[in-house]
């Protein structure tokens, strides 16, 4: 966990893609992939299984890792060497016919699927969090505000809905994309040659022990790397919606909403500072960028990238951490917020309020029962 | 048509996307509006039969317009000025109960879509022209390269049925957002109290006389926009990937493939630049930034945006005319795609080829006939 | 003019980088070229001459050139066909040992210089007024707002002589980078081969007919690109400070400041929309995407980059065009913007204000009125 | 040191900018700022001795500084209870008269020189190597390529010298943004006013005490920001150029050149990938999409951002991280690289050759000595 981990909610889903975290996955990887060659008759069974308890056991030294993976370009070359040495004689049976950025990409895909589980609980605890809201002030009435004017009326509700929904899409959106994630096996040159005639057969047993579709070797076919980085994308924006809204109406001189427990300031102790929806705020702003990246590094050359493939590692890392920590602080602050009606019906005006928004409220509420 | 735009293959989808498409469609979206306004016994049906007489002869002039739509920041409210004025004493029929964001994010669905269908039958006409290099050299070997090197032998076959896989996938992905985008009715501030109590009826009925789906108002939800850019991200990547494969493998020390109409220069006549894929690559370069500045305009501010919403407009636009640019250049490139076994033959080292590549380009053009 | 040109204030700017501005600027430097050629003795004077008669009476269809330009990826290639062939017996003085993109370069360094002289003087008018109103409001107290909370007193001339502040860097940096771009003359491969032994006597005759600085070829050394990149993206983050700060101010719960002319609505005409400073951030916005997109093609492969130099064409004239008019956009909505300090000063907290907002102030004005 | 941090060339460059090095770094500006209100008569010497003192032998936890620091969204906060706790009486001395983002934003400057300190030294490191290959290989023949194709003869010189023309100008435009960027002292508000009538002095020496410039308040004025991106961005881009040219230059089918330590493969002992420059390339990807997350926060609201601000501690310092990998993973790849004349000449046309390549060696090289 780093310095600034906490503050931008990045935490919990951080500790999921750890070094440790990343070593512990490349390991598992390699221990399913020869019990899948055990299972295919590649290798015995023992052999496998040899393999599988001396990878328990296995102590990786993560700062030497880094520095011997610097030769070849990534940490699953020396990784092998350490496994096989382990070992010993069932060493011909780690690593079967596969190629690092089988072990790399499969491994990010574990690692993507356990970091996505914890930014999808915060997603579905913000919206749950959100539709409470939407609930209990389903006919608040609040003025609308268009471009920074106050327009007609709204309610609370109505806002919350919107944010409810919002935060539903997106988290549906990235379930499709995270869930459809698949193993990777292609050998070296994507062809599985040093299986044949049984590689078919190994990359399918191989994804079911890491309970992971099967698919067609994808290399340097990174579609499903690019539709994960606008997921994520849309997720972070969907929390930056609601987080400005609640920034902005617990300006001092709206007032309509505040933190359950606003941060203080150094210089001003007096102060109630929004921070949770702030800090949601300075993390999703990291998204977009990092999803340009992504996009960018799309076009693979040939059957191994030079660099667009390297460059995913940290950065679907990285946008992990700030979509993660999006959710997470904007979660708090939803759970937490203080909606005041009486500061809200100050900037009302005055008259019969009839419109729609109750049944839009409803809607929304209902759609998303009926779907949960 | 601009200068550029042939070049970088956006010409057809750019007809989708002019001016004058812009200003057609928001007459035709005020039209059906003042249709379903009427179907809901709003007003008169002589007086929406009038708007619609009047609409299709208007003769708008779009620089006059857009100098209109200074003032209040969009061209709609200009728009209906001129309507009104033209639909004499049916001129209440206009714009009822409307917003100018209802009338502007209507009309950007129909322009997506109408767009997203020129796209769509580019990137479905290279994905066919991929397959088809698949079958014909599903057994053609060339030298597979990872990292810029030859490794072990694949086919080509197999290199482009993952260049078809991409474009297939990313095809599918793009109209399931496309295909989603529905109509947008709030009223000024999201809850059509303007049209109360016909509000929920007269959105159905307006998403039913323009063939869209109805949801809720999403005047600041913008997960669907975020979504879009995604997809469209993912489509330029995806035909990024199949370009940059051919810009190398037409190399001239490499020569395993040319490009039918190589382009000439102007400075050596004797060159044969793969044109088609150059241009491809370059417009499928523009996406990523163009999809962070959508994501990143997902904040919204409270019920209508102060500056993100207006961003969208442009930035749609263009992302739409260098994805379908760079479709149809990687469709031209793909048709016309001479390949050399015999250039192949001789990076391919000696001895039997054993591996999988016939059985995965068989499992790709398989799925592809099941899916289509 | 485009439909939403005037609206994102892109208008001015915009003129100076038409398809027409592209089509004569290109003709301009073939012309010079011409006459360098002449100075440096390589075709006869009178060649010369007839080629810069012709340039000036030749009329050309600016979409068959966009079609023309397909086949070689550039519209230079046809331009100079069209060139020689009017020149009849002076046409091998057209064109003499130069690239296509030595033209393309160096038009569009002139296209930027002419861009960028409309967007500084923008970006002076709009420092200009955010000075006046820092000299006139020097000491009008009203509240600092951190994170969205009212904080301690300051001045409105410390807020206003910010953001003068910001406008005099960006544009400061801007012209030194705007100034420093170079000629471009390298031929088919950089070498200068076919201007040999005076390829860089007409490169600096060539320079000098433009009035631009010479530098070696810059082919595919695109760092004043990338520079030319970031300077726009910090210029249009300029003036995307002083927008929000208007936005926010001018807020119906703020009301401290308001603009002259604000935006009316379709649904509600009493409200008073900042659309100036609206449509400055939504066009400030769309800069750092475009930034990423030109950064992310400095990567140009060997003599000439497949698809990265493409890519620069459109993307630094957008980039222009988007911070043009912000630039355009907040130099309106500082000119008329009224400031309320009635309404300020009911958000300041009461008692004796001693702080060094005044002298700040000076501080800044007169550092602009030395460097002026 | 992370796991992928000697992998991407980032280890030197992230020792500077690691957890430690922010709390000890935030530690100096509050021990600075003591002594310079010290400096002033503000405080007493011997309660900013004391502080120094307590400073020195300060031990933070990490950790708990970094959970500390949720609550009021920044880790100052709790460092100055800490600080002060630990000064006992001298703790009045502590924080005198500043926010948290004084601390902050002079900590990030001085991480940013330090880290800078190091990518400077290794965009000097590769240029010194690129120069030496110009200089050795001035009049070595290669085949030029233009679109991917063979085109003229250039030499291996001139190759090279563009590539150390792009890292000088990139080094040289990045130490004047990174020399000039100030301390930050403006108080709660950002007019100083804890400090009245000394606010000023006191900023002065307390720039001077750290080795700053000084300058205004610039808490919500970024453009020192943006064009800190921007240089980086360019910095990354020059080092992206000459891995671009070596990885397809290393390729088998050119063998033009080869990196000394060519990486392994885990399948394929037997080929030479150029990782160094693979790696460098991959670092040099990720700048892009940083530099436009922090242009776009350049918008800060009112007298402190709502996240934009927070935004930019993450995305600063992972900028320089992938910057510095990328010039340290270059330099790598320059320092060892192997050129083979031979290769080159067989793919150079026959026939004499001649053109001015040497001659812009020279002026490359002369020009680089007379600014050294």
């Amino acid at each position: 966990m780093s310095l600034f981990d906490p503050l931008f909610g990045s935490d919990r889903v951080a500790a999921e893609l750890s070094d440790e975290a990343w070593v512990r996955t490349l390991i598992e990887v390699e221990v399913a992939l020869a019990r899948a060659a055990a299972g295919c008759g590649l290798v015995s069974a023992g052999a496998a299984a040899q393999v599988t308890g001396v990878a328990a056991e296995l102590v990786v030294d993560v700062e030497a890792l880094g520095v011997a993976a610097v030769e070849g370009g990534n940490p699953v070359i020396p990784l092998v060497r350490l496994l096989r040495a382990a070992a010993g004689d069932a060493g011909p049976a780690v690593h079967v016919g596969a190629t690092s950025q089988d072990v790399l990409d499969t491994a990010l895909v574990l690692l993507v699927r356990r970091a996505a589980a914890v930014l999808r609980e915060d997603l579905a605890g913000a919206a749950d969090a959100a539709a409470l809201h939407a609930r209990v002030h389903r006919d608040t009435p609040m003025a609308a505000r268009t471009l920074g004017q106050q327009a007609l009326p709204t309610t609370f509700g109505l806002v919350a809905a919107g944010w409810c929904a919002g935060l539903d899409h997106a988290r549906a959106a990235l379930s499709v994309v995270v869930d459809g994630l698949p193993v990777q096996l292609g050998g070296a040159a994507g062809t599985l040659a040093a299986l044949y005639p049984h590689g078919l057969d190994v990359g399918r047993v191989l994804a079911a022990e890491l309970g992971l579709p099967w698919a067609p070797p994808w290399h340097t076919e990174r579609t499903r790397v690019g539709a994960l980085a606008g997921a994520l994308g849309v997720a972070a924006g969907a929390c930056a919606k609601p987080a400005t809204d609640i920034v902005l109406l617990a300006g001092t001189e709206l007032g309509e909403v505040s933190e359950a427990v606003p941060g203080d300031s150094s210089s001003m102790p007096h102060k109630h500072n929004p921070i949770a929806a702030v800090t949601a705020r300075a993390a999703a702003r990291r998204a977009p960028g990092l999803v340009a990246t992504l996009l960018a590094s799309m076009e693979h050359e040939h059957q191994r990238a030079v660099g667009a493939w390297h460059a995913e590692w940290p950065t679907v890392t990285e946008l992990l951490r700030v979509t993660g920590g999006a959710a997470s602080r904007l979660r708090t602050s939803l759970e937490g917020l203080q909606v005041h009606p009486g500061s809200m019906a100050t900037h009302v005006p005055a008259g019969e309020l009839v419109h729609h928004a109750g049944e839009l409220v409803d809607h929304v509420l209902d759609t998303r029962q009926e779907t949960a």
